[in-house]
């Protein structure tokens, strides 16, 4: 660690006013150094916070926290706001790396307005926290909040989210500052007709039009040295306290100061920068400045130059998968060095796999397409990879929405779509799966990455989406156990309309999580499978809907669900070695239908159902078997084929629902929520001895 | 009805194609005519269509659907898209109003693209449409698809998922028009910043900038006479075959031809009309004419200046109730003459009950704050509300995800804010939620309107609310069966963050429906209850979640959520009549928690427990009460309270469920869906007999 005494002095935004102004540069530099090796230790959104030094530490020099309220949109870039509001320690010290989160919380700070993880609502909220100012003020003359201020980068404006924003933020009037945050760069690069005429404007010095911030009826201001305290600090003090929303856009440098080599000099193209405003017109001198492994000396970025690679590419984690991976997902996200060369997980081992087994298609399917909103190389879909695909490939930008009803365009047009991302992303298009999408009988394939339970933080929980996708009408919902499967599904999701068995709708598949790629990687968490062939059960409704059982038994039925399913299995081995039992072990495949044949099969001889999930019970699917029985009763008194008591009493099986309560939870490693939800071996075997 | 020779003769667009030019003019006479008569037998968005009558004319005139694609958004606007697509006598004969839905659908024609009925998702469909055909010329220089159309108003504008489809279609390109029908209203009026800036384009025949569209990359074209159909049909033989993405934006009147009185004069004002592009200058003489009595002469609309009142108020359904309302929702919807004088529907009466309980608060709360994302009408918060509550009321446009981030930001800053909206239209805001509302504890309250069953199109039905809301963690989920509970309920959610007893976090309060209203104004609807004070049970946990035991009985115990409830009632004094059973009758007033003491204290003696609900079993609410009681099982042998079999085996209640189907539903008249789904006094009292 560095000694960074300047930051080890800032105990709140106070001290970075106190600060004399020829010390701020030292303290960027401070900052970046202490980003810098949080990030090789840690790990974290590097980039985007390198980018936003300068910016933080102005905003805390001019604006008056938590009296003025500062928002950060999805909040990746609010490590340096962290540590200017009596966080520092939390980068400083690695034995304080775990006290805060990788987003603003309002439970760590004052200084903190929302828990935030997903992109482009920041101006809508700071409109409603001005909203009630301006109602204060106008109903008391004073109000306990100043300056209300959105940080939005120009990756997050692609969200359809930002547009509503920025179009509401005109109308209501009253002092709202939108920092727009340019760093030419969205989680891969941005993508959208919009990014054109920014980058006139950028070049314009902020004069020229289309000006997509006026055409919102927006006042605004262009600051080019980004990463330059003095000028941003001259800038936010022109619009401290102004009395209508203003735009201050400020063209910064991703990365800026990381060249992937810590000691090896880096030189960047030199500018010169100025403030443009479209209602006044202050140039600052801003005096160019080479940097030369020392990056806080104010980065100048550049309009219209190709920054560079090394000044934003990532740290990545170059897997043994693909070791010649050489682009990274523009510094979004810095894996730490104790990393490197760990096993890839399973949103990359998974997404590649789904790729891989596109991508020969391509040459015959012109309308095979894969998209991607944002984040792809989060889910395998590797730079390498995109070049490849060409327009078989699209990143829509943060545009959840848009890429459900986009790829139901292409369905309908006759086309394959395949849209990809993280499970709690998809919240957003919500709407079009159910429009668009399911309504519309459209043919889109929906991979849903790191669903089910994980140790991920609160705003990226996977835990729902269950509950989300599987309760729409029409929808089909596949859950592999294995790569073998979800290739099998995927390529069945796939099918051209016309042919033979080709689903009639809509199907998500979700991508197994750890709990089956750790049973693929280590055969011996399939004592059931083992590496025997998988016989699929006559019983079942056939095709890729059918549950598959895996093994018959009696008195104790297990069906698990995606990644439980090893679960099942290693229950069902307890089950037998410890007590005699032979369970029935099933795998479902899926859940959108239940697999009503089997179902019925069980009553003969199973007294005892268990169903597992690594999802929220709450709207997901076991208790959904559990209404099954419940309301598909059959009395004991009137089966003829009821010999006695206990097979009277086994027609109806008991249901024992395992899965995840309803609840938030923020980074609980997945084996403390396994066992918080019961999803273990002995809790399980336990359940069913108690029942017997 | 009118004659209408012309439109008579019309099967497909060929024969507008076919029409001498001099017979257009004729033929919008009489599409103009024949919408009005259906209007004001039949009712719908009358206005919408009035206004796109020459432009769909001119499109049809064009273009060559079904090669060409033309994709409505929200297809309010697609009648007279159906009527020269081979099904005009759905509008002219009273006897066929019934064959076509209100919107595209292409089960009804080859010409229709999907079913549509949320807006702004025109522009990303057309992109991928778009996207297809160009993938297939790329591959065989050839396809299917010619020109790809999408029709998208200015109010749809302001959604957020049209920016992210208007920010992809330059970044895609090829051929892409987008029809920007531009007639200065939304569903009410139009709000956002953006409309200054549209103005002001509008006024410069479309050469000013700041210009959007241009903003977002895209080419533009400007037709300012959009109800001139040769005007039109020179503007779209200009852009047909481009081979880029071009917004041809078209200025058109709402409701033009509707006067309210169909024969009186009236006279716009006049004005010339020219077509401006951007990239080439093309202008049309354009003869001014005036209009009086006959509706169909190329009727100009006139950029700034306020259309007078008749040509585009809406012929109200004024109800008794507030029988002085005259400002309609801007010809959004027309009621049918018979509907005048009806009772209000729930939506209206509820929705009014609200306005009218939280006005009084607006002096003393300042933060207290109505927001409605555009619709406000439907809802009962009339236009004289909102004119009375000034900066208490805002209409953020169709912006459901920002309008719930907003009063996430309102009550960040310790307002009140309540954002009100249709179930359907909520599934926008899906992912706010659970982030910006859920995740943050933001006290936001959530009045769903619309929420269950009803006899809705398959665009708008509320089956799915509960399973959206209410398997969000942190969410509370009112469910109140009277107005009085209403009431109580949204006085409850509105509480002060300090005052004793507030929530800790959002409420989603479901406005009753028929169910509740019916049985409000017909007490005898409500056997149990009658008019008697209500008593609540001292099992309950107290407080706004308590479960409300209404009747105390034995064997059978009814729970009756929400809009179900009086069922509950009738059902159970059915029993008592027909079969001397006297079953517990409850209430459960909120379906996001259950009420374990009542639950448990129902073991003694209830053998069966009925849940009903009218919306989707799966995801929803009675489903969890099975759960319950099959994962809380009492071993009878272990039940020390137990004296013998039958005592031993009603510790654990059978329940039965009752609810909807997973599945889309089109228009379908409640009291069939109810039989559908076993929702009658009838199927619930066979059910429960045939269990004993």
């Amino acid at each position: 660690m560095s000694p960074a005494p300047l930051l080890h002095a800032i105990a709140s935004p106070a001290d970075v006013k106190s600060l004399p102004a020829g010390q701020l540069k030292e303290l960027c530099r401070e900052i970046r150094t202490t980003l810098l090796d949080y990030g090789h230790t840690h790990g974290g959104h590097i980039g985007s916070n390198l980018g936003m030094v300068e910016a933080t530490v102005a905003l805390h020099r001019v604006f008056d926290s938590p009296h003025d309220r500062i928002i950060f949109d999805v909040s990746h870039q609010s490590y340096v706001h962290k540590m200017l509001t009596g966080r520092a320690l939390a980068y400083l010290e690695p034995q304080h790396f775990g006290d805060v989160t990788g987003f603003t919380n309002p439970d760590e700070s004052a200084h903190d307005q929302f828990v935030l993880g997903h992109t482009g609502t920041s101006i809508s909220l700071a409109c409603g926290i001005a909203k009630t100012r301006n109602a204060e003020i106008a109903a008391t003359g004073t109000s306990g909040i100043g300056n209300v201020v959105a940080v939005i980068g120009d990756g997050s404006l692609s969200s359809g989210v930002a547009f509503e924003g920025l179009n509401n933020a005109a109308e209501q009037g009253g002092n709202l500052i939108i920092i727009f945050n340019d760093n030419e760069m969205s989680i891969a690069g941005d993508f959208g007709g919009m990014y054109g005429p920014l980058a006139r404007l950028r070049a314009s010095g902020g004069t020229a039009q289309p000006n997509l911030f006026n055409a919102f009826g927006l006042d605004y201001r262009y600051v080019e040295a980004g990463n330059d305290v003095d000028a941003l600090t001259a800038a936010f003090e022109e619009v401290r306290d102004i009395d209508h929303p203003v735009v201050v856009h400020i063209h910064t440098l991703k990365g800026a100061g990381y060249d992937g080599e810590p000691n090896s000099p880096a030189t960047p193209p030199t500018t010169t920068s100025t403030i443009q405003t479209t209602t006044t017109t202050t140039t600052t001198a801003h005096t160019t400045q080479t940097i030369a492994g020392d990056a806080s000396e104010g980065i100048p970025a550049t309009a219209n130059v190709q920054h560079s690679e090394p000044w934003h590419s990532d740290h990545c984690n170059l897997s043994d998968h693909e070791p010649h991976e050489g682009q990274c997902e523009a510094s979004h996200w810095q894996n730490p060095d104790a990393s490197l060369g760990k096993p890839e997980d399973p949103r990359k081992y998974y997404g590649k796999m789904a790729m891989a087994a596109l991508e020969p298609r391509f040459a015959s399917e012109p309308g095979l397409v894969v998209i991607s909103p944002a984040t792809p190389g989060s889910n395998g879909i590797t730079h390498e990879f995109r070049e490849r695909a060409g327009a078989h490939y699209v990143d829509t930008g943060i545009t959840e929405s848009h890429a459900v009803a986009f790829a139901a365009g292409i369905a309908r047009a006759g086309g394959t779509p395949v849209v990809a991302t993280t499970a709690s992303f998809f919240q957003r298009a919500y709407d079009q799966f159910f429009q668009e999408m399911s309504l519309n009988r459209s043919r889109v394939t929906v991979l849903d990455f790191l669903g089910g339970l994980s140790g991920s933080d609160n705003t990226h929980s996977g835990a729902y989406d269950l509950a989300m996708f599987a309760n729409i009408p029409q929808v089909t919902m596949l859950v592999p156990t294995s790569g073998r499967d979800f290739l099998n599904d995927l390529a069945w999701a796939t099918l051209p309309a016309d042919a033979k068995d080709a689903p009639t709708g809509s199907v998500v598949i979700r991508v197994p999580g750890e709990g089956v790629l750790a049973a693929e990687r280590d055969r011996s968490l399939l004592p059931i499978t083992g590496d025997r062939t998988t016989e699929v059960s006559e019983l079942t409704l056939g095709g890729m809907l059918g549950w598959r059982i895996k093994q018959s038994g009696s008195q104790a039925a297990l069906i698990g669900l995606g990644n439980t399913y090893p679960l099942a299995e290693r229950a069902a081995a307890a089950l037998q070695s410890e007590h005699g039992i032979t369970a029935t072990v099933i795998d479902p495949k899926q859940c959108t239908s239940l697999d009503t044949a089997v179902l019925e099969s069980l009553r003969a001889n199973h007294e005892l159902i268990i169903t597992l999930e690594d999802g929220q019970l709450e709207g997901g699917w076991g208790e959904k078997v559990t209404a099954y029985y419940a309301n598909h009763w059959q009395q004991a008194e009137t089966d003829e084929t009821a010999g006695n008591n206990t097979a009277g009493r086994s027609r109806n099986p008991r249901v024992l629902n395992f899965g995840a309560t309803k609840e938030f939870t923020d980074r609980v490693p997945l084996a403390e929520l396994n066992e918080r939800y019961g999803l273990t071996v002995n809790s399980i075997v336990e359940a069913i001895i108690r029942c017997f």
